[in-house]
């Protein structure tokens, strides 16, 4: 049976595919890395993108951390074990370019006493300017990865993604979705742990190609201070997103995570303004029109 | 004894007040109102002020509303009563000049079946650069109208105002606090609902003049590019704090408020930069310095 150390390993080397891929894309910009220690045990990689060619801000973090669980969390899991595990790899990308999207991706494993274990995460993609062929390619790629696991994986995961990245005060989605997954067991999948781990691995080998190929189809289109305007209010929505709803980002402020890391999610710079309406017909339009659950895009 | 419709209808006289004075500081921008109904019951005015000499984005919102009180409400108030009426005048406003500070205001009266009643409020400020004669000043003229009506006021609701604008998981205070209070009633404070009325009155009655000494103090000071910047990463904590911890923009968003109302709190732009630090000896670290509990300014 695959073990924690073996997993994390493996973790810490799809990050390092990932940020060589991501410079690659970029061509520009530069990784930097920081190291830290937690105070109750384990560490992480936390690594930073900023002001490349086409990337504005990305983290690419990995973790391994482990220790006793806090007490709050083990009320909001409902569980009395104490010793936690966890490692993963978070991913959150903003361009700097209105017609590229933002992506996010996290692949993590979670343990408590060595007896309780499963995984969780996903990919899922937030265009600024949602263009239905991209949308049909980005589905159709994160389909092709599910069907090599398991033929209930994509249809299954794509409908939680949906309902995760999910504004309910705005009753719309954060962007066209992707594919979302949290405690997977053998029991839940009728996989083994080492078949569900092969999973979150080929997403993670999967993510670098699919976000090189959307944004090389857009980064080299002309854009106006309007379409520049329109970006900066859907990262105003990302915000609202994950400061109110994102589970991940709570869950870190509330236990005393590192608040960099955590926040490195936020774009560098996003805008509100007070009852903005779209035209009607205009792309702007267009795209609040697909920003809700149930399209089959795949 | 004092009545809600009365309560309303001076309240709705506040906000035209405040509305008149803040035109005039700002010599060019007007108000734009929208009268709304509300589905349950009563209604408001949302006023927004924008793009003018110094005030860049403001909202001064009345509303008067009743009704039957949802149930996820009366848990979290405690109660099993169904009838509420609730009126109230809150602000925010932020300036163009990253040395003109945001400022906040709050006054509110809430009432159950005609028997549970009380109130509630505040003002608080948030400057970009923390001057500290101007705390002085602003907590000076806080605690002149909370004597007026009761010797303890001004502590106690100092101190409450430290407690809730703070920023748990950055460890800092939002601004420089100011008062804040709430479901006060005659049992608690040993005055008359009347004159609990009168004192959130005189709060409001101050508002105008206090903000209007602060801005023409700075308003036509220079600034660099750098204190720009600096002003948009303390909006984005002002965005923090509203989205993760703000009980009245929690209570609106999970209550299907009206979201253009309640978000009217956020800046036109914020940002985020991935671990910025201040340099030593620099305004910007005094700042950061000042931004913590139970400071002494008055």
């Amino acid at each position: 049976m695959i073990d924690k150390e073996r997993i994390a390993e493996v973790y810490r080397h799809i990050q390092d595919e990932i940020c060589t891929a991501l410079e690659a894309l970029d061509g520009k910009a530069r990784f930097e890395q920081e190291v830290w220690e937690r105070d109750g045990g384990g560490g992480g990689r936390t690594r930073i993108i900023q002001n490349g060619t086409i990337l504005e801000k990305g983290g690419v973090n990995f973790s391994a951390v482990h220790g006793k669980l806090p007490e709050v969390i083990k009320k909001s899991l409902g569980v009395d074990e104490d010793d936690f595990f966890a490692t993963g790899v978070s991913i959150v990308i903003h361009p700097n370019h209105p017609h590229v999207p933002i992506i996010h991706m996290n692949i993590r494993y979670f343990e408590l006493n060595e007896q309780i274990r499963w995984f969780g995460g996903g990919i899922d993609l937030t265009p600024h300017y949602i263009v239905e062929e991209d949308a049909r390619y980005f589905h159709a790629q994160l389909k092709a990865v599910c069907d090599r696991h398991h033929p209930d994986f994509y249809r299954d995961f794509k409908a939680w993604a949906d309902d995760y990245f999910f504004i309910k005060h705005r009753n719309e989605t954060r962007g066209i979705g992707g594919v979302f997954y949290d405690k997977l067991t053998p029991l839940k999948t009728g996989l083994t742990y080492q078949q569900i781990f092969d999973f979150s691995c080929d997403l993670g080998h999967n993510f670098a190609p699919i976000y090189t190929e959307l944004v090389n189809r857009h980064r080299h289109r002309d854009f106006s201070s309007e379409e520049k305007e329109w970006q900066l209010l859907r990262r105003g929505r990302y915000v609202e997103f994950n400061l109110v709803y994102d589970a991940g980002t709570k869950f870190g402020l509330e236990t005393n995570g590192r608040v960099e890391s955590i926040l490195m999610s936020l774009p560098n710079q996003a805008s509100w303004l007070y009852d903005f309406k779209t035209k009607p017909d205009s792309n702007e339009q267009h795209t609040l029109d697909l920003l809700r659950k149930g399209i089959d895009w795949a």
